[in-house]
């Protein structure tokens, strides 16, 4: 759908100069903010080139439309599972849902993915390009390479299950910020969650 | 905060009319649809009058501000919770699980009810007016009765775990609408979420 490659609307005279990492970067920063922010409807091309002090001909040279632009930002937050090997999905099953849900606390502590997921939500919720993102990078990168793991017929319906357990919480402590939720330490939440990942992972019954 | 009455401008002649409860359920059913479709930023007390074929003046007659609008509208989906009595949140605690699972299918399943925990999530993730109102009712109405009955000292917690796990579910199958969750049959859901949700409440450890 969006693996096209990025259309170049000519080339900004300064897209290959040295500066051109740190532009790149600085544009991704400022679209997981704007779209963090605003979410998708209400973020545009324009404002994420003016806050990151650049022309928006740059942004569509680098990254394209934006829903790709958003699409970049965003991916940021799940590089660390898709690039982590074997650690996380693809480690032993004993342990997964600890391991899935250190993970989870991980990506949403640390301030700079925090946005890209900020953003995901909020342009999710109201947008249907947002939600259409957020289920492919949701379902075929994630969710099927934990589901593989399992040995049962109803893998996929576990898996999602599982990562509604942390959708939820993510929605109530970082979005809606409902107490005492939202200010609980994370080891108290993992201690909670982590069996709960693991038994909705498993076949192991409650 | 809102608990106010709510402002009066002026009196439409036929807002005492017999046709008054029919006005006032129409301007309900148009909010909701309003708030479910667009979210709360996007919604206005006049585009609520005009789906409901009535002046604006009518409106903030029976609900005030749109804030009050807005809660009047999604009350309706916290309805069977706060006025069951003693069945689901205050009823034995073994079992609790399943009740709160269920109740939790039986108004998403309902196309009514589901417009306007739909309207709910799209205005809270994206607007803190909405949240504030979802903060409220979820905590002050819903947690705080299901915790009351639990004899543990990190209660609250417990219960909005139990409630992330359901806030969760509604996200990835009404919302963004991941399979195969989207199109699972219920009854194999509650089957699997009904022990999650007892395990959250009760000191029982998984």
């Amino acid at each position: 759908m969006t693996s096209a490659a990025p259309r170049r609307r000519g080339r900004p005279s300064h897209a290959d100069s040295a500066d051109a990492p740190a532009a790149r970067d600085r544009i991704l920063a400022a679209a997981r903010e704007e779209f963090s922010e605003r979410g998708y409807e209400k973020t545009s091309v324009r404002g994420i080139a003016k806050a990151a002090g650049v022309d928006s001909a740059l942004v569509h040279h680098y990254f394209g439309t934006k829903e790709q632009v958003f699409e970049a930002s965003i991916e940021v937050a799940f590089g660390p599972l898709l690039s982590a090997p074997g650690s996380i999905a693809e480690g032993p099953l004993d342990g997964v849902g600890e391991r899935l849900t250190r993970f989870f606390f991980g990506v949403w502590e640390n301030p700079a993915t925090r946005k890209a997921l900020l953003a995901i939500i909020r342009s999710a919720v109201n947008n249907e390009v947002a939600a259409t993102v957020f289920r492919r990078l949701i379902s075929a990168q994630i969710l099927r390479r934990v589901a593989a793991q399992l040995d049962t017929p109803d893998a996929e319906l576990r898996a999602e299950l599982a990562a509604a357990q942390l959708v939820g919480i993510a929605m109530l402590r970082y979005v809606i910020k409902v107490e005492p939720l939202a200010s609980a330490n994370p080891e108290q939440i993992i201690e909670r969650v982590a069996p709960v990942i693991q038994a909705h992972l498993t076949a192991h019954r409650l």
